[in-house]
């Protein structure tokens, strides 16, 4: 399994927004919908060993986490649009304490870092940072990461001390600073040569279910 | 230089369409734009050594090529709207057998796969389809290079005939079968990573620029 964290520091928490603006009326959503589908999509299906966590802190009600998972997931397409219309339906859910059921695969409730990196306690975490060790040279050694990156802001201090706390090791992608979604594709692959290189094959889920 | 050719098989070729649904109306059109902001952006700033080339063959007026140049490109935002904005725009042009310019960095004329591929004559030709040879293994002898890409339907026999006759090497990017953004996004990061290591920094040209 790949959980793979993205923080929307400025992403709206309630649906009132327009899927026309996603970048500027719902908080710079659109970088959140090109994560989604960089962490889901394969050319003819979908990644259904991944799951995708959005962890909204954007105004009028911050703290809520939108999780995508691949194993249930229905009525995703790969363009922005799609994804903004499934977190936007999520969004006009009554968050709670408890998980809730939007559209298959996808749920919603309330939450912080914190409750995050609780819940992921004895998995291995990744945060994503330019100056981290190279993911080329572990990648063989990764079993059921979690990976953390950040919006257009990158990640807070304060985050960024409870991710180091919680044991998070600190990867790089490649020399360049890259868009969020962009880094996902780049870790995706690093995973997907490994397992090809031990004969595991990524994609037998999906395919499995699919027939 | 790395010039990097998309072939939407299906994709509008004039400005009648919506930007609410680039996916339908569009003929696919947001798959190439996905193409487009996976060439072009880094986290903080623009690739200025990448030229995009939109082949599109959709109807109604089919072989129209919009060329985006990194070096030139102004308003040109991550968001999948905001390539579409500006294709349409160029596709309300009155295309001819010469450029025309229709936004800062955005060029659009006339043209089928042979004439891109005339125009590239003498530079090393890239073909990417998943059984090709992994591009790991030869990233770091790889000067000036043109990539070719095909949408959600691939490449033609008769286009690959025409690639192949060109002299194009047949490249992959990894073991699994992707989106030609992700692709993209994979291709830049191995020739970044072989830029670093001989010393070159991609992003120079672009803080040049800026400055």
């Amino acid at each position: 399994m790949r959980d793979i964290v993205i923080i929307g520091h400025k992403a709206k928490t309630d649906g009132d927004f327009s899927l026309n603006d996603l970048p500027g009326s719902a908080g710079r959503m659109d970088i959140l919908c090109r994560c989604v589908s960089s962490a889901l999509f394969l050319s003819f299906g979908m990644r259904r060993d991944v799951n995708v966590h959005l962890l909204l802190l954007g105004e009028p009600d911050p703290g809520k986490i939108i999780r995508f998972e691949g194993l249930h997931l229905r009525y995703l397409n790969p363009d922005e649009r799609s994804s903004g219309s499934l977190i936007q339906k999520a969004l006009k859910k009554d968050a709670t304490e408890q998980d809730i059921r939007s559209t298959p695969g996808i749920w919603i409730r309330r939450g912080d870092l914190s409750f995050l990196l609780s819940k992921f306690e004895g998995r291995t975490l990744f945060y994503l940072r330019e100056d981290g060790e190279d993911i080329r040279a572990i990648a063989n050694e990764i079993r059921d990461p979690v990976f953390f990156l950040g919006d257009h802001v990158g990640v807070t201090e304060e985050e960024e001390e409870q991710l180091l706390k919680a044991g998070a090791k600190i990867i790089s992608v490649g020399p360049l600073s890259l868009h969020s979604n962009h880094c996902i594709t780049l870790v995706h692959n690093e995973l997907d040569r490994a397992e090809a290189q031990r004969g595991e094959s990524p994609g037998e889920i999906e395919r499995w279910i699919e027939n």
